[in-house]
């Protein structure tokens, strides 16, 4: 079926045949794989028949692309191989963690960097700029550039083979054209994590991912950041319609959780401090309205709610309930049949199970996402973890599935660290070699509070278990710094951590910055 | 010809009609409308019939999209309008230095700062962020975002009419869909100072526009940011073959004026420091080389040029003499007819006229630039002005075409605000008005030296007067530091300088930062 040119290829892709059960044959196969590699040094090479020919190359390249060249298995002599999918809060914690002197570490992902997602609301007003909530996987685990066997690869994960423990991966260039052509390889692992997030849910209403922006990622911030600024200046120009100008200037928000109220809040704060002063031409146009199908913020304590509503209401935020039933290009429909004009709209109504998760072949838990078992570990296949925002506790465990909150799958990265470390020590690293040892105590979350910001220098903290315990709720400043401190030197850099404090300095010296770049 | 419907239109549009020696007929006819309007105030607001129609406001933006809504004429009692085409050197600083008493400053422009060009090279390798070298405008005048009068519009320049004193605007919207249609509208001055550059120049070669990036604009250097560390990545791929890893890390740099120097500089400069840490794996197959068909900093001194050609090559830059014949999505021709596979190419080979300079009703200067009298006015119309890189001394002033460089610009808009100062102070501000007041001595350009680096801390600077004569020049450390500071202190806010400054400190700590957001 495949023209192959290498013994090495073939030995490699006969690895998914089912000659035997599956488990058996890798290991007769990983043994003739090492024999018939040789030297040992090879495997640090990419794992390609093609690798030294460097003329007629273009015909190899073909032939590459065929065979899908990779990273071949491991030998028992070497260091074991961590794949993780994901750079969040969960993937980014868990290689922070992980023990280099007997694991290597291949990550890929979509983008190189951690996005500290507690402050991206502030960027999309300037209070922050957005290298200072980026932080490359580069600096949070030096490994991927400089051990020889570790490796970040921008790419996404489109497969995965249980039974030959491999990945198919395809390179993500985002349309940048005139680099490199969409490339395929395959990547084996020891142990694999899936740490891959979930995705913005639209709740299949129309036009939300044409006309909506979210705000998830750094470049989100950036289009809304444009975008606002934009308005900000189309709306000066002579000739413009006073409804056409409130249109361009009415920001409009869906989603009343704590992204939504935060992100309302840093608008509504910019609005009054440099909008007013900048833009004094047109202050009077720009409005900010929250749009909730039910209460905001309703995880969190009725007093808190309250002090909340009170806050946006008083920085001129509207608080609109309604349910969002169609989304055109300048306006939105809600289901009473009212039209809301906009010039900007941000969608955060929460998160759902992604296509590629939903495309796995593995059990899945309530909402969809990969079940995995007290220890996170995918049950039916051996050697799969998956944490984070992708993953929630299978129906067998009797737990419910966590929440997708950043502090879940910080912990959650942090308690798989230790266990995969764990068990390299325990001799356990390579794959299908988990001697029966022990993988120590379950995951058990224990909810530390939420918290939510509502405009500068104003935060909420629940400090409650769970909705229906009760415990202590903070509004005010102290906590805001001392919450914020606390996630600040989880992950983030000192670089960072000293930006965001140069940052927050020059705002408050200079007012945020305007310039459309 | 146009469906009007109200009397100030027929009369604004009117105004162009040959009925009378333009001259005569346009302060007949502002009195004439002036009587129309009545109120003084009225000038404040948009010029358009339709502006106070609130209802019904789909169809009266059809009527205005046809009849070109605009900012009127001003009154003689009212401050005159100066409307400044343009926002990099030449016209930040004439409207920084504009008095704002006496006039209104009005800006059409298609970005809305200023670039600091000299560090432009330095983002590209994020030795400096993008916005420590954007200056909003509102930064620079305040009065475009806090006078009734002022306005930035973030708009291009269609047209003019120098017997009307008019221009044609449409707004500029980059693409981004959802906004606001493209809005046409007029602006009519008292003033006009075209300060809207020049354009790249590619020599009609094929395929630069396509395949090459220029290093004019921060987005140029956002672009070859992202470009650099995607090919970084992207080579790590497991599978490519050694040719398309040096392809892909071959960064090629057409043209060896100060910008080409200075970017392969600070280039080789990054590879030597950070790449050999962060991406071990590549980082033998990355290279610089820098094409340029005459002589590297062809301006320059003879020693300082050797002195740039010795850091250069110590630094891995492959210089290259020849000439670029075709450049092709991964490779470029040479004129002997050797192909150089590139990653990424960056073009800098100077300016030419753009074609909006080239399409005006105005005699040209050698080389295609609006002429110029030695008062910097256009010499066969009224109240217009050019300056910067857009315009040239005209043949009948007996004057070299200047350079187009940064110095040139900056001095010809600080000369030229002082020169609408004194006019307006002699009651000649208004349009037609101009009194045979004394313009005051005219603009002569004292070259104060060029300076260019090569990597950090490496500078040349060059105090000779011309090409042709003796003088000082300088190549080191000091004269770097010295000579940076001076041009930080001309446009540069205090918020940018102490930007600047925590970014060249955080670099030295911390390294350059490499997420590609």
């Amino acid at each position: 079926m495949r023209s192959l040119k290498s013994s090495h290829f073939s030995l490699w892709l006969s690895r998914s045949t089912p000659l035997a059960p599956a488990m058996a044959a890798s290991s007769l196969l990983r043994s003739l794989t090492r024999h018939a590699r040789g030297a040992s040094a090879y495997r640090h090479l990419p794992w390609s028949p093609f690798s030294t020919t460097t003329a007629a190359a273009a015909g190899a390249r073909d032939e590459a692309r065929k065979g899908f060249p990779g990273l071949g298995p491991t030998a028992k002599g070497e260091k074991a191989r961590v794949v993780v999918l994901g750079t969040g809060w969960a993937g980014s914690r868990l290689m922070k963690d992980l023990d280099t002197s007997g694991y290597d570490v291949v990550c890929v992902a979509p983008r190189n960097h951690m996005v500290f997602t507690p402050l991206l609301a502030s960027t999309c007003v300037g209070t922050l700029e957005f290298r200072s909530v980026a932080e490359p996987l580069a600096r949070i685990q030096p490994a991927v550039s400089k051990s020889p066997g570790s490796y970040f690869f921008l790419a996404r994960c489109t497969g995965v083979d249980p039974d030959a423990h491999t990945i198919d991966c395809e390179t993500v260039t985002d349309g940048e054209k005139d680099t490199l052509e969409p490339w395929k390889f395959k990547v084996a692992y020891d142990k694999l994590v899936f740490a891959s997030g979930a995705e913005a849910s639209t709740f299949g209403i129309k036009g939300v991912t044409e006309h909506a922006i979210f705000l998830r990622e750094v470049h989100h911030a950036q289009e809304i950041r444009r975008r606002l600024l934009l308005n900000l200046m189309l709306s000066d120009v002579p000739g413009l319609s006073e409804e056409e100008k409130r249109r361009l200037l009415h920001c409009v928000v869906v989603g009343g959780g704590p992204t939504g109220v935060e992100f309302s809040g840093e608008l509504s704060d910019f609005i009054m401090r440099d909008v007013k002063q900048r833009y004094s031409h047109v202050k009077d146009y720009i409005h900010v309205t929250l749009i909730e199908a039910n209460e905001i913020l309703s995880s969190f304590d009725v007093r808190l709610r309250q002090y909340a509503t009170n806050q946006l209401i008083k920085s001129g935020v509207r608080l609109v309930q309604g349910i969002v039933k169609d989304v055109q290009p300048n306006k939105l429909i809600l289901d009473n049949g009212e039209e809301v004009p906009y010039g900007l709209l941000v969608w955060s109504t929460g998160v759902g199970a992604s296509p590629f998760v939903k495309s796995l072949p593995f059990p899945k838990s309530p909402g969809g996402r990969i079940g995995v078992d007290e220890w996170l570990r995918v049950p039916s296949v051996r050697d799969v973890y998956a944490i984070g925002d992708c993953s929630g506790f299978h129906e067998s465990t009797g737990k419910d599935v966590l929440p997708a909150l950043a502090q879940v799958a910080e912990r959650q990265g942090k308690y798989l660290a230790n266990l995969l470390n764990h068990v390299m020590k325990a001799g356990g690293g390579h794959a299908n070699s988990e001697v029966e040892a022990d993988p120590g105590p379950p995951f058990v979350y224990k909810h530390l509070g939420s918290m939510a910001t509502v405009g500068r220098y104003k935060a909420l903290v629940d400090l409650r278990q769970s909705k229906e315990s009760r415990g202590i709720s903070l509004a005010g400043f102290v906590s805001f710094f001392i919450w914020r401190s606390a996630y600040l030197t989880r992950v983030v850099s000192w670089r960072n951590r000293f930006y965001v404090a140069i940052n927050w300095l020059t705002t408050l010296l200079f007012g945020r910055d305007i310039s459309r770049i």
